[in-house]
């Protein structure tokens, strides 16, 4: 499987994260040669999970692992910190990601450790997270634990 | 309730996940009154769940939250880089940190962008670890995502 064909996997999760009221944003675990380990979405709004973001979901679906060598995580959106420390910890060597427009994580931290960053600019993903941030503001910053209004 | 006092919660968490036959590392979410909010420990054999460290179950199980500016993360081990994006993302400002001689993870790093770090250098934790990592290394370097012996 391709690039696009892995991030497709990852725009189903966000897409059906946002038909559960939630928060758009999907990841799938791969290995190398493209076989799917796990999938998942942001569930902070199904499961009043703050912990849950989509990378963490598609990592902890992909059960427990000995080693992370062989795997790419594949990202609707740019990981926050919290998820690219989970990269970096894990020793993912290659993430792919949809877009790094509406929102800019680790990305460049985990390039200047090592790790294979690809950003694919998809335009449908730069349209969900576009439209959940005007549609949906205060939800998003509360996922990213910026306060808004409060400083 | 003081520092101690806070590490004993994490210290607990510990010896609970020892007592499951689990990794010995334990934390706890606090406000800043000293307030428990949440706590947890490692997962990873209990549950076969890579994700859970025991920073990340103390986080999940203190709720979905809008802010964690008022909040201190206590734990038995110098967070790991997962662990250690967890603070950063979530702008948690302060953490206490049993300690960072058998593992030292992300805490520097977490200095440098503002975080407020306490490393209580203390014996019953580094012995709790000492013991682990010397009776199941491979248990231990599988937690932190480093292959042995594949290189």
């Amino acid at each position: 499987m391709d690039e696009r064909g892995m991030l497709a996997v990852a725009v189903e999760e966000a897409r059906a994260g946002l038909a559960e009221g939630g928060i758009p944003i999907g990841a799938a675990l791969f290995d190398a040669n493209g076989t799917l380990l796990g999938r998942g979405h942001n569930r902070r709004v199904q499961d009043g999970d703050a912990s849950t973001h989509g990378e963490t979901a598609a990592f902890r679906a992909a059960g427990r692992r000995a080693s992370y060598r062989d795997t790419i995580m594949v990202t609707t959106l740019s990981p926050c910190w919290y998820c690219s420390g989970l990269v970096r910890q894990f020793g993912i060597p290659r993430v792919v990601i949809g877009e790094a427009t509406t929102f800019s994580g680790g990305h460049d931290w985990l390039a200047e450790h090592g790790v294979g960053i690809t950003i694919l600019d998809d335009p449908e993903c730069v349209g969900l997270m576009t439209d959940f941030i005007e549609a949906r503001p205060e939800l998003w910053f509360e996922d990213i634990g910026e306060d808004i209004g409060k400083d």
